[in-house]
């Protein structure tokens, strides 16, 4: 394999893990390749808000040396861009937040602490909606974050960041966390491979909470693959987090025969607020996958209303952001922005009985995720109901609406690019799957994406720096 | 075996289905001797809210006709109280509030259904605090409620009317519900058996919901073994119950060898509000029970305010029950007693901000567990601070502190009558274990009891009516 300097940036996790068992690339060599993208684009795209150039040859010397003798782990030298939601010992944590003097954490959160075990070279910290509450993947306390194949536009949020990083080859992977869709919107948006595990399946300990019930520490890369890789080295049992529970459900589900697998589809798009453009890439989409797909059912949403889901999900999510938030919201040197304050304020009004109300939506969706995944095997949607629109617009309201249901009823979902819109940009279709069906659902996704093959193109050009 | 039918109901489950399996007793003379204590003695003690004599003879001839050809299942036969909080279909659930024209309940709860099914004789419904909130026992809707061994005092609550149909002979065991202790605490006074296994273990379906993330369906019954054939019957996945599992924790766990066990103790049961003589009968206990304590060990429970959980636990439930009880909170008709609205108003005042105060200790206390169940096998305590009181005194406001915490951690525990108080009245001593756990703490209280032999004189005499 005779490998550029200027095509390694390109290259997915695995497709990386190959060439550096090969012998072709060397860590040091990946991470500058990294490097030199970040470099050359990040003032404009603003994908990282803490980058160490110095740390990260740091680490990619270590794991250069590591690997002459003995490779650590699954990820040995792969560079990983970590959302600035996760600590890192050493580095402040300021989710989007004017922190200007914030403590540096003192311990990794769990994930990390995986992530490094497994070798990995963190790249840096990633930009998020201030707070890590929107989908607009926008702080006004940060610069702008933009979408790597058009500046204009948002590469959507709230893990704005790190979908640009690992679209822009500056990372091959990244941490990052999903409330209501926060990771599978941006790689809906920006074309990437977007995956919120089920429920508890990764540690959150020391990812900043938004609402404990609905946090999942999710994955952005670039191929399914990939993927797959991140969630082994991620998932597993976590005595301090009291989400984490030992596997419960099999992880080696029977193979399904492709012809026998039951495909479930909303029988309408339009009620989940998809626009025509969506709508036309999707049915073009499961046109393609046609000889995949095995039997496809409509089930039955009408008892489902998406706006109240979304809206008891922010509600679940701004009234514990009041407590995980108390001390920046009190800082009057540095204060959050007028729009965070009024959308905590909202929660701040709500009683109780509201909040017990807005609970309640949890276990509605996990009743009706039982008897979906009773009926199918996989559930299928778009992603987002629009593509990636520009900066100045301002955040649609639904954009969580179809990545929502899974979060509130703790199932896995997976984000996959499915095709082209009109005006050029990305969209991404939704698998979601019964709880505890990660890696099941991930090889679906693996066969759907081989079919779709709708990955965009390699934004930025191949320049190395 | 010859049995008198003066002695019939002073029998257990266990022992009741020896005989009955024998041919020595039948479920019409069963159920007619329970029927004959409860009417010799319910209108003083007010342990049954609906009792429908016809309907008990109908399942006490139909049990008897199946066993004279097969029997239906583990209980066929053996008369069962259900506390007012648990639907029967065709009965109205009133929960000891005013529900003077209620509708009647179109399907039976889950766990009637199981008792239906294992060939229970299902006796009638049994008092409770009103709205199931309290542990005094008491509504002021319905008849007071008494200990049958001191009239004068109460049985404690909520499962007041259970444990009193139990522990005097109308019924063999109970079907309840215990949030914060409703099930261990009228054990604990009354010398019975209350076991609140897992959370999730037992389908909640079709019980009032007082917190969903604290309510257990429990039981309450004479003997160890008689609440294990229960939990054997109760226990179950149920898809409509969004709390239900697959049992994911050990049911096999190894036999521990009783030298080899490690019991964890409370340094200081004073911080837990435990009296002096409670904690003197306790300390005979475990002086009775040294042989089979195995390593005792003081666990830290500094870091645990027992009221300040207890307070988080009650917001919790009195939020929900805003929900819960809507209907009756406006019913101008029949209205709920000033106590109760007082209480529920307490919770109207409260903001979403304070209910998610209240929830992270559910995630306090289940971490706690999980890192003291790594240091002991079981933790041992008194389970209330305190013995049956007269029925006219205020209710503690830490009647619950000792039972809490395994609500509020998802654990289960089992009380079991630990000896006799000065005031001649019993009390009961508390086993914790980790989730899961319910079969293995069973099999210890089983050995703990037989050694403590402390079970209270049967109330009342003899006399069958």
């Amino acid at each position: 394999m005779d490998i550029s300097s200027a095509s390694i940036t390109r290259y997915g996790v695995c497709q990386s893990l190959s060439a550096l068992a090969a012998g072709n690339l060397g860590p040091v060599e990946l991470a500058e390749a990294c490097l030199a993208r970040a470099h050359q684009h990040n003032a404009r795209l603003g994908a990282f808000v803490d980058l160490r150039p110095a740390l990260v040859r740091e680490q990619a010397q270590a794991s250069a040396q590591r690997r002459r003798e003995r490779v650590l782990g699954r990820l040995d030298g792969i560079p990983v861009a970590v959302k600035d939601s996760f600590d890192i010992a050493g580095w402040p944590t300021r989710a989007g937040l004017p922190r200007v003097q914030a403590e540096p954490a003192t311990r990794d959160a769990a994930a990390v602490t995986r992530l490094r075990a497994a070798g990995a070279v963190l790249m840096g910290k990633t930009a998020l909606d201030e707070g890590q509450l929107g989908t607009h993947g926008q702080s006004p306390h940060y610069p702008p974050v933009r979408h790597p194949l058009r500046p204009t536009h948002t590469p959507g949020g709230s893990s704005s960041g790190a979908a640009v990083a690992v679209a822009s080859g500056m990372a091959l992977a990244a941490l990052a966390g999903d409330g209501l869709g926060s990771v599978r919107i941006p790689a809906s948006y920006c074309g990437l491979v977007g995956l919120k595990p089920t429920h508890g399946e990764i540690s959150a300990v020391g990812m900043m909470p938004s609402a404990r019930r609905l946090d999942c520490v999710g994955i952005l890369a670039r191929e399914v693959r990939d993927a797959v890789v991140l969630l082994q080295v991620l998932a597993g049992y976590d005595a301090e987090d009291p989400f984490s529970r030992k596997r419960r459900v099999a992880f080696d589900l029977p193979d399904l025969e492709p012809g026998r697998l039951r495909v479930g589809l909303l029988p309408d798009l339009s009620a989940a607020g998809a626009n025509e453009p969506i709508q036309a890439v999707f049915s073009q989409a499961l046109d393609t996958l046609d000889g995949v797909l095995g039997q496809q059912r409509m089930v039955d949403f009408s008892d489902w209303d998406f706006a109240r889901a979304r809206r008891a999900g922010l509600l679940l999510m701004e009234a514990e952001m009041l407590h995980t938030f108390a001390a920046d919201l009190v800082d009057a040197a540095h204060p959050a922005s007028p729009r965070f304050r009024r959308m905590l304020d909202y929660a701040r009004g709500k009683s109780a009985a509201d909040y017990v109300a807005a609970d309640r939506m949890l276990d509605v969706a996990r009743l009706k995720a039982r008897r979906l995944f009773a009926q199918v095997d996989v559930l299928i949607t778009p992603t987002t109901p629009q593509g990636a629109y520009p900066i100045d617009w301002p955040e649609p309201a639904n954009a969580a609406d179809l990545t929502a249901f899974a979060s509130l009823a703790g199932c896995p979902a997976v984000s996959i690019p499915m095709g082209t819109l009109p005006d050029g940009l990305p969209a991404g279709m939704q698998l979601v799957g019964p709880a505890g069906s990660d890696l099941r659902l991930l090889e679906l996704a693996e066969v759907f994406a081989a079919a779709l093959d709708a990955v965009p193109a390699f934004p930025l050009g191949d320049a190395g720096g």
